[in-house]
C-alpha cells in the first residue's frame, strides 16, 4: 500500500512525526526528571503506545474502563483511569485489577471514597485536585481534601496521592501565560500534596499534566508523573496555543475533491464533519480554521486555504481572503486529493477505526484504533 | 435488561418515539402523493431501515459507499448514494451494482459526468441542483445542467432525472419561513427536471428534501420522492427550527453523575463531548442547549438544566438560569443517572456502535449502528 492506494476520507498519520512528538515530549521530561504517563485517549492505538512505551514512558492514562481493558489485554498494566469514577463502575474496575491490572482510579467527593471504602476491595486512589478552576477536583487548600484522604486511608483503601489536569491551558496564548499555567498546576498540586502528609496520610504520587503545561514547565519540583495526550498527534489548537508547529502535526484527514462552486470560490471534497468531527477548536483563536488546515497530498500546506464550512460527507474549501480565485476547477480538479489538518486530534481521530500509517519509505500500513465505551 | 442495567455513557433509543417518527413522516408524504426514501446516514442501522421500510418507505438513501455495501448485504437494494460521487469510487460502486444493488449515483459536473461515460459501466446517474445557495449541485436555470445532461445521456449513461437537498432549511426559523423553503426546493428541482425534459433529455425523478420542508411543504407537485434523515430520531436542532416536539426525541445519551462543584452549581457526569459530539447546531438558536438538554432517567425533562459544557468524558450540567442551588449534591447525588438530549442525533449517534432500544415494556435490546467508510 502507498498513499495513493488509500480510500478517502481516511485518518493518515505520519510516523515520522509522531516519533519526533514522541521523543520530545519523553526527552522534555526526562531532563525535567519526572515520569511521562501518556494519556491513550487520544490515539486509542496500542501500537502508538507501544512506542510511547518504547521511547520511555511509565505506564499510562485513561479517561475509560474501555481504554483500560484494551490496553490491558495488550499487555500494558499500569493504568491510571484519570476520570472520578462513578460507584456503579467499580465492579468493573475490581475485576480488572483482580485479573493483574494496576488500575488506579480517582476520586473528589466523599461519596465516591465511601463507595470505594465500602466496596470490600482496597483500590489504589488518587484525589483530584482542582488547580485552574476548569473542572472537576477539590481545592488544595479545602478541609474537603482531607476529608476524603482520610474516608480512603481510614477506610482500607490505598490512597497513592494527588493527580490534577490544568485544562485551562488550552486558554493559554503566550510562553509566559504558559509557564505561569504550568507553575500554577504544579504548586497547587504539590501544595494538596504537602497537606494530605502533614496530615499523617499517604501521598506519594504527585501527577499533573496537559500537553500545553508539560510542554511549558520551567521545572516540576516535587512532582512525580506527567500526564499528557494530545502532544503525541499535535493539531491546529496545540499550534494556536503555542505548543505545537505545522510541521508536528501527525494527523490528517486524506480527502478528495468532488465538486465545485466556482462563483463562491468553494472545493468540496469527500470529507466533511463526519471526518473532522464537529470539533471548532480554533474558533476564537486568532488564526480560525474552520473545520481544518489545507494541504496538498504531499503534505505541503496551502496556506489560503482552509476547510471554511462542512456537512456530514461534504467539505467546503475555501480561500482565507475570500478571494475567489478564477482557475479553481483547474486549480483543484475534481479526483485531486488533499490532507486536512484537523482542529483537535483527539475528536478527528474518533470518527475513524484505523490509522493509516505513512513511513518515510512511502509506504503505508493500517494500525487499528477503537472507540466507545 | 432494562434500563437500569445499562453502563453509561450509551446511546438509549426510545423505539415508542421511533416508530411515531417513521409513522408521521411516512403518513405525510403518503398524503402529499410521494415517495419516501428515508436517509440512513441518521441512524446507520438495518433494524431502523427496516421499520421505515415496513411502514412505507421506497428504497433508502445514503451518503457513503460503506452505507451502500451495508444495507445492501442487509437486502436493502434500491440505493441512493445521495453525495457527488469521486471518479475513484466508481469501480466500488460498479461492483455493487454488478452484484445486483440498484445504486444511484449523483453529479455535479462535466468531468465526474465524463468519468462516468467513461468508465465502461451504465450506471444509472441523477443530476444534483442547487436550490438554495448552501452546498453542491448546479442552478436550475444553468447551461451546465444541460451539458451534464447531454453528456451523460449520449455517453451512454442511463440519466434518471435529478435531485436536491435545501440545508438552507436549518436555518428557518418559522413554519412561513419553512414553507417557502420548501416551496423553492420544489419549484427549483421541477423546473431543472422541466428544462432536461424539453431539451430531449430523460427525467423519471425528481428527489428532493430535507426533514425541516419534508414537514413543512404544502403541495409536492412534480416531485417523484423526498428524502429525509433525522426525522427518525428528531433533535434539538429541528424542535428549534420548529419541526420537533420535546416528546419526538427518540434519542438521547444515558449519563451517571460522577461529580459537583457546588460553590459553581456544576453536577459533572460521564458523557462528555466524546458521547455528545462536538456537535453545537442550537449555539445560534433563541434556546441555545449548550451539548445537551437534561432530562431524569425516565425521560422527564429537567427543563432549567442543560448541558452547558464538555470535556472529552466529562460534562458540566447547570442551571440555565446561572442560579447555584444550594442543595446540587442532595438533588443529583453521585450515581444519579440522567438522559441528555443531543442538539444533532445524527452526530451523537455516530459516537455509538450501537443503540439500546428502550420498549414501552421496560425491555432494552441492543442494535447495532456501524461507523466510517
Amino acid at each position: 500500500m502507498t498513499l495513493a492506494d488509500l480510500p478517502t476520507p481516511c485518518a493518515l498519520l505520519d510516523e515520522a512525526r509522531l516519533a519526533h512528538n514522541i521523543n520530545r515530549m519523553q526527552q522534555r521530561l526526562n531532563a525535567l526528571g519526572v515520569r511521562l504517563r501518556p494519556h491513550v485517549k487520544t490515539a486509542k492505538c496500542i501500537a502508538v503506545a507501544q512506542r510511547q512505551r518504547a521511547a520511555g514512558a511509565c505506564g499510562i492514562t485513561v479517561s475509560t474502563l474501555k481504554e483500560a481493558e484494551q490496553f490491558f489485554a495488550a499487555g500494558f498494566d499500569d493504568i491510571l483511569y484519570a476520570v472520578c469514577i462513578a460507584p456503579p463502575k467499580l465492579a468493573a474496575a475490581r475485576a480488572l485489577r483482580e485479573r493483574g491490572c494496576r488500575l488506579v482510579v480517582v476520586v473528589d467527593s466523599v461519596a465516591a471514597a465511601a463507595a470505594i471504602t465500602g466496596s470490600g476491595h482496597a483500590f489504589e486512589v488518587l484525589i483530584e485536585i482542582d488547580s485552574d478552576g476548569h473542572r472537576a477536583g477539590v481545592l488544595p487548600e479545602s478541609a474537603l481534601l482531607l476529608d476524603i484522604g482520610r474516608t480512603l486511608h481510614e477506610g482500607g483503601a490505598l490512597l497513592r496521592g494527588v493527580m490534577t489536569h490544568a485544562g485551562a491551558s488550552y486558554e493559554c496564548r503566550t510562553p509566559e501565560a504558559l509557564q505561569a499555567m504550568a507553575e500554577q498546576e504544579r504548586s497547587r498540586c504539590v501544595r494538596a500534596a504537602d497537606r494530605l502528609r502533614a496530615a499523617g496520610l499517604p501521598c506519594p504520587v504527585v501527577s499533573v499534566g496537559s500537553t500545553p503545561t508539560a510542554l511549558s514547565a520551567v521545572h516540576l519540583q516535587g512532582v512525580t508523573e506527567v500526564r499528557a495526550g494530545v502532544y503525541v498527534f499535535q493539531d491546529l489548537v496545540m499550534a494556536g496555543v503555542g505548543v505545537a508547529s505545522r510541521d508536528e502535526m501527525a494527523l490528517s484527514v486524506l480527502a478528495t475533491v468532488i465538486g465545485h462552486q466556482e462563483d463562491k470560490g468553494w472545493v468540496l471534497v469527500d470529507a466533511g464533519w463526519m471526518a473532522m468531527s464537529r470539533d471548532r477548536g480554533t474558533h476564537d483563536h486568532a488564526v480560525d480554521w474552520g473545520y481544518g488546515a489545507v494541504c496538498r497530498e504531499d503534505g505541503t500546506p496551502l496556506g489560503d486555504y482552509l476547510m471554511s464550512g462542512a456537512n456530514q460527507e461534504h467539505g467546503i474549501v475555501t480561500r482565507r481572503d475570500g478571494v475567489v480565485a478564477a482557475d479553481l476547477a483547474t486549480q483543484f480538479p475534481i479526483g485531486t486529493r488533499l490532507r486536512i489538518l484537523p482542529n483537535h486530534a483527539c475528536a478527528t481521530a474518533a470518527q475513524f477505526s484505523q490509522y493509516e500509517v505513512l513511513a518515510i519509505d512511502g509506504s503505508v500500513q493500517a494500525w487499528p484504533r477503537f472507540n466507545g465505551w
